[in-house]
Formats: structure tokens, C-alpha cells, sequence
């Protein structure tokens, strides 16, 4: 029987398409989301301009951590059970080609849903598997159509979602989502604030799930919650 | 009934006092030590040339990023049950004072322990909670001595190993020890590295431990494996 409404936890998720951590955190929260009776919030954001406005530094600026990222993404993509395989070129996909147009397009999609968020979810899979998966596109229109009929939109929609993408409000909902993450004083993504006990709690990344549970109330059974690693 | 030495997974564990998740790591190895029959060799190193070497930035440049780690501290030393209270002036600490002379001192302690390693155990933890706990100098001869007394060294085998931590082979031990943790491309510390399936495997910080088992085929529990959170 599901728990009653008023006790589900607000968690809310900021993410950009072009960090992997962030899609293995969004795979486990979906994952968890009925398990710990979330109430979770998709905050597409834009981790350029929150990297920007921290002052923070990508991760694949210093070479042994770069190393190291490829190394930990081929282990926790395994662990977790997400199917990241990076681009063969990962710079130019992180950095030069950017997602600044496809969180544009996410966000488009947020708003054009009236009602839930199984839109935002799809297309952000779709967004992820392309750049993380598959290595392709997500900067073309043409890219952002395939992903979104992939995620069950029709053309049509597609259509008014990529005009209403490169319009004034939704340039200005993605950086007032953006800024809503530096409130919470964040400096990248994922960035996970769970609202427990009167209090927001940030948690930065994707490997806080354990924390995260004890700061709700509820229990870490590892990635698989439908197959538990572990168990009370 | 204790399993084989034969069997023992080889884990060394790369650390400076002046790492706060170098100390929350430490502990939780040294639970996990038997538990999950580790041969675990302590690697007393210095941060600071790590950083330099590898051209990482502390994280506490990052304004948003220390007010994090300020209270992310907080959160995983409740859980992880260390009793961590950063000292007042936490720049002045980590960044001014510095710990080269201590991690000397650290290595000096374990070059005259001709066997085993309860005493560089035992001493890092006193410095840890010199810094980390009771806001305490560990630059000075005075704070280093006082350290070892409570690790259950003696007044006269402390001045020996204090002489002994300026000698140039004891600066040239660091050195190595911190270049062995570089050669491994680390970038940060707390830097454990497994040897399993004949291969080494990096993991940075204090967060990778559920991983950690499971490249090691072994199960994790929670911070507290004698009083487990979650169990098989």
C-alpha cells in the first residue's frame, strides 16, 4: 500500500546532461524514488554557469584526476548498473561542444509538461545515453528531435519544444534553476538537497547515497534496490 | 579461527594528518582491517607535494566547496562515529602551518617500529586529533612530543626519533613514499590503493568503501562492522 502523500520527502535533483556522476545519481534516485516515498524534483540546471559562478574547476583540468574519472566511471557504471561508455573524445564533448542548447531543450520540456515530470525524466535518459553511451550529438537540433522521439514525443511537440527552447523565458528558467543550485551554495553536479527535518542538506556527487538515506530515515540496500546487495 | 597471511588483500593506505576524510578512511580501515582480513600498510605521506605534483587545488579555495566540506565533515563524522570539531581557524591549520614536520615525525616513528605498525597507528591518530579534534599545534617538537607520549612512546625513545625525523634519509622516505602514491597518478588524499586480481586499484577519498568491497569480494556493512547497519 503506498505511503500517504504528505509524508514523501522532497528531494530536489540539479543536473546537467554532460556530467556522468549526474546520470548515475539520477538512475539510482529513480531507482529509489517509489522505495524512500520521494517527492523528487528534476532541476534541469546548466553546470557551466554553476562552475563559472563558484569559481570551482572541472575535475578534468588536473591529468591525474582525469585518469582517475575514466578509471572510477568504468567502476561505478559497472557497480551501479548504467551503461556509460564516455565519448572518444571526451573534452571536446564536455567542454567545447557544451549543453548549454540540450538543458535549454530539457527545460523547454519541463515546462511544456503540464502535469509529472515522465517527459523530463525520458528525455534526459535519452540526452545522457547519446553523450555517455553512445557518443553522440546533443548540440543540433536534429540531435535533441531524435532524443526527444526516442523519449516518446511526438514531432510535432518536438517541433514547438525546440522553438520554445531559444526563447527569452526558458533562457531565463534555466538560469533562475541554475542560480536556485548556487543558492543552496552549490559548486557542481549532482547536486542533491534533501529537505528532512526543517533543514535543506546538500549533498554533492554520486557516491552519498548511504549518507543521504541516514539523513532521511531510511536505508541504503546499495544501486539495485529491487536485488539488495545488502540488507537490514 | 584467523584465515591464511596467504590470503590477505594487500591495501595501502596513502595519508597526512593535515586530510580530515584521511582520517575518517583510516579508522574505517582499521575496523575493516581484520574483518575483511586485510594486510594494510600505512603510507605516511605529504599532502602538499601531492597537490603540487599534481597540480590540484585544495578544495577549500573554492568558497562554496569549503562551506561543504564544512558540513559535509560534520554530517559523515556523526556517521562514521569520529569525533571530528575542525579547529577555529581551519586556513591557518591545513594551508599556514602545514604538516610537513609532522608527516616526518609520522615517518620517523615508523622507520624505528621494527615490527609491525601499532605505533604509527597509533601516533597519526593522536596528531589527527590534535588538529582535527582538540585544535592543537602539531608543528612544534613540544606538540609532536606530546603526541607520542600518548601513543605510549617514552620520553627518550621520542627525543631519538624526533632527531632522527630531520635526518636526510627520513626527508628522502617521505619523498618516496609520496612519489610512490604519484606514481599510482594520485591527485588528493585519502588515497587507498587495492591490489586484487593481480591488478592495483585506485580509490580517492572516504566515500568509495561499498566499492572498495566489491573489488575486493568482500561485502561492506556500514562505518561500524561490529554493529553492522546493514548486513547480507
Amino acid at each position: 500500500m503506498p505511503r500517504m502523500a504528505s509524508s514523501r520527502k522532497v528531494v530536489e535533483f540539479f543536473y546537467d546532461i554532460v556530467s556522468p556522476y549526474s546520470w548515475m545519481a539520477f538512475e539510482v534516485l529513480c531507482r529509489y524514488r517509489n522505495v524512500w516515498n520521494l517527492d523528487l524534483k528534476f532541476k534541469p540546471a546548466y553546470l557551466g554557469g554553476v562552475m563559472h559562478d563558484s569559481g570551482n574547476r572541472p575535475p578534468g583540468m588536473v591529468p591525474n584526476k582525469f585518469h582517475y574519472m575514466t578509471k572510477d566511471l568504468e567502476r561505478v557504471s559497472g557497480y551501479f548498473g548504467v551503461p556509460l561508455y564516455p565519448p572518444s573524445n571526451v573534452f571536446e564533448a564536455m567542454f567545447e561542444k557544451g549543453t548549454l542548447n540540450a538543458m535549454r531543450f530539457v527545460t523547454a520540456v519541463a515546462e511544456k509538461e503540464k502535469e509529472g515530470d515522465v517527459l523530463v525524466e525520458r528525455v534526459s535518459r535519452e540526452l545522457w545515453k547519446r553523450i555517455w553511451s553512445t557518443d553522440q550529438d546533443v548540440t543540433q537540433p536534429a540531435s535533441l528531435t531524435e532524443a526527444g522521439l526516442k523519449a516518446g514525443l511526438s514531432a510535432n511537440e518536438l517541433e514547438e519544444i525546440l522553438t520554445l527552447s531559444k526563447s527569452q523565458p526558458i533562457k531565463d528558467k534555466l538560469k533562475s534553476v541554475t542560480q536556485e543550485a548556487l543558492d543552496y551554495q552549490c559548486f557542481g553536479f549532482p547536486s542533491t538537497v534533501c529537505h528532512a527535518n526543517g533543514k535543506a542538506e546538500l549533498f554533492f556527487g554520486s557516491d552519498r547515497f548511504e549518507l543521504m538515506a541516514h539523513c532521511i530515515g531510511e536505508k541504503w540496500v546499495g544501486p539495485h534496490p529491487d536485488k539488495p546487495t545488502s540488507k537490514m
